[in-house]
């Protein structure tokens, strides 16, 4: 069996979680979801021990961000945090990573994963990696179909083909991918959940393979981004010159939609992509009124609201006769917002940006 | 003319602008209307510099409270900071403070006045203190009455007479007191406002008259009280010991009900009690969607809010599509609570209480 190394994608900007998030302390650096004082990185690092050790994890990551990341995962050996100089979308990265990880071992196989996720059913979530990883062993570029429990628009997703091993065709065997869609509107999201998950799943952003294949499948597809990569090698002067100036694009528009023979290992194991304080929210441990706040806080005639006192000092938090609403305090800042319009936090860093108020963003 | 002295009540505990009032920091050492940083017991003792000078001015205070309050207001001299051991309502807060004045000028006229208020046209109030210490003057103990502008149920009604000049029947010129009126429901408040001011007015708890007149009412119609006060005098040690023993009565129900003669000049001068946050709101600055932030704070798509960070560290407070919410921040709480709801605050206090979060409150 070859030995399995982790890229995780860790270069993520992020308004979403403001004011708790900021250009230098993003959302993949927060304790968003699950365990208190556990970031997202620090979690995805965690989940993967059963099958990679830290020791074999490189994190991509932008230079600004790399002590606060190396700060988060402290057993991530630093020459396997790569600084990109400027971000130019996955593709660039993994095929960065790629080269990093040849280099230690041409016989490797990878999985790339996002830094900034959530996983409920952790076991569950380590089967389908391993299923994955050995479906990649046999020279498939694989990647993990997350099965869709609601129509929702904001993911590409996986049209599903035939079971790569006909005799194994029980609902979590490895399929062939027939090809990705882009995010759909609501009536395709809508036929595609009733479809059934047989037929389409979620692409959550993972992708399992041989150093080998994805070399070859950058060579063919991108041979730009493969050459660039080759050339500036590991040194960090050559990095800043040339990662720059590589072609911005997505793996998934710059090769997997390209590529043949790719396999989709299906999984349900609680994914949530943890995208705004909504989903922060959901993931939380709430009261029976729904209310997700400290054991400190005093939440009166208040249902389903969202309370995060993040500063370095604790405050007590009082919600009386409010619902629904989004209450996060940090050191600076302090933010109300309804949780369905958690996306609109956005808005408050635009008009933070437009002032000038750059310390709070 | 006599020389007229001013009785300010600071003795207010007050929970209702939690998390900025505390026990220790009542509503009245509060900034909570008017110009900024101006306590409302300071603006209360500054408003009255056209008629009465600081070193005419006593102040009584709970023991607790008595620093701050010597704080708040450095020109007044501390031996006329009267501090309350236990509070025993206003009859004998007045009581003492007459006798601490008759002492010095057995000729003076005494204004009494809350400590916490809002007034929006001084002049006008300042011309209407000086009609009703004219009044006072003549030997006739005399209340302001405001001019009601809604049919509130939170205060006493004044019921008018006749004016005492007959040939002076203006609008502003005292009248008789017919009689003080409790708290009324919905249905009578709304009678009183109809029937206008030249037949009934709010009580604002603001009264006028010579110390030897209040003496002589005292004796009457709190006889306890008032040789209580003459036994204790100004040592600090017999305070201790008297005050607490004498009868908890407020003013109204102890003497002004009971009393004969009494006069009210009518008064409309932008005056409100700032009984909670929804009146800090009335009296702040708003901008045009109504909002009354700070000009560091993002509002967004929200109207109608009241947001206060009041901590040692400003923070920057950003609302998106709420509307009509009370959000107040200090060190150590933050509070959300619909402005219609803001008398609820005291729950809160009351959670703490249960709760023994003493510091808190």
């Amino acid at each position: 069996m070859s030995n399995v190394y982790a890229v995780i994608m860790a270069g993520g900007a992020g308004t979403r979680f403001w004011p708790a998030s900021r250009a230098l302390r993003p959302k993949q650096l927060l304790p968003l979801a699950g365990a208190e004082n556990e970031t997202l990185l620090a979690a995805t690092v965690r989940r993967l021990s059963p099958l990679v050790g830290e020791d074999r994890v490189v994190i991509v990551t932008g230079e600004h961000l790399a002590e606060a990341t190396a700060r988060a995962v402290p057993g991530v050996p630093a020459s396997q945090i790569l600084r990109e100089p400027a971000p130019r979308n996955t593709a660039p990265c993994i095929a960065w990573a790629n080269a990093t990880i040849a280099a230690l071992d041409p016989d490797a196989v990878v999985m790339v994963l996002p830094s900034d996720h959530f996983i409920g059913d952790e076991p569950g979530f380590q089967r389908v990696l391993a299923r994955a990883v050995a479906t990649a062993e046999r020279g498939r570029v694989t990647t993990i179909g997350v099965v869709p429990s609601r129509p929702e628009t904001g993911y590409g997703y996986i049209e599903v083909g035939d079971p790569l091993d006909p005799a194994d065709a029980a609902g979590g065997a490895p399929r062939a991918v027939r090809r990705f869609v882009e995010k759909p509107d609501r009536a395709r999201a809508e036929s595609f959940v009733a479809a059934g998950p047989a037929r389409y799943l979620w692409n959550a952003g993972m992708f399992f393979f041989r150093v080998r294949d994805m070399a070859a499948l950058l060579e063919r597809h991108l041979p730009g981004v493969a050459s660039g990569v080759a050339r500036m090698g590991d040194d960090p002067a050559r990095v800043r010159e040339v990662f720059p100036t590589l072609e911005s694009v997505s793996i998934d528009h710059g090769v997997m939609e390209k590529a043949e023979g790719l396999a989709v290992v299906p999984g349900d194991f609680g994914w949530n992509d943890v995208g705004s304080w909504q989903s922060a929210w959901e993931l939380a441990a709430r009261d029976p009124s729904g209310n997700a706040a400290g054991a400190d806080d005093v939440v009166i005639d208040a249902k389903n609201n969202l309370v995060r006192s993040l500063g370095s000092t604790k405050k007590t938090v009082a919600l009386v006769g409010v619902n629904d609403l989004v209450v996060v305090e940090t050191d600076d800042a302090i933010l109300v917002i309804p949780r369905e319009r958690a996306q609109d936090v956005r808005l408050v860093v635009d008009a933070l940006k437009e002032r000038g108020r750059t310390t709070l963003i």
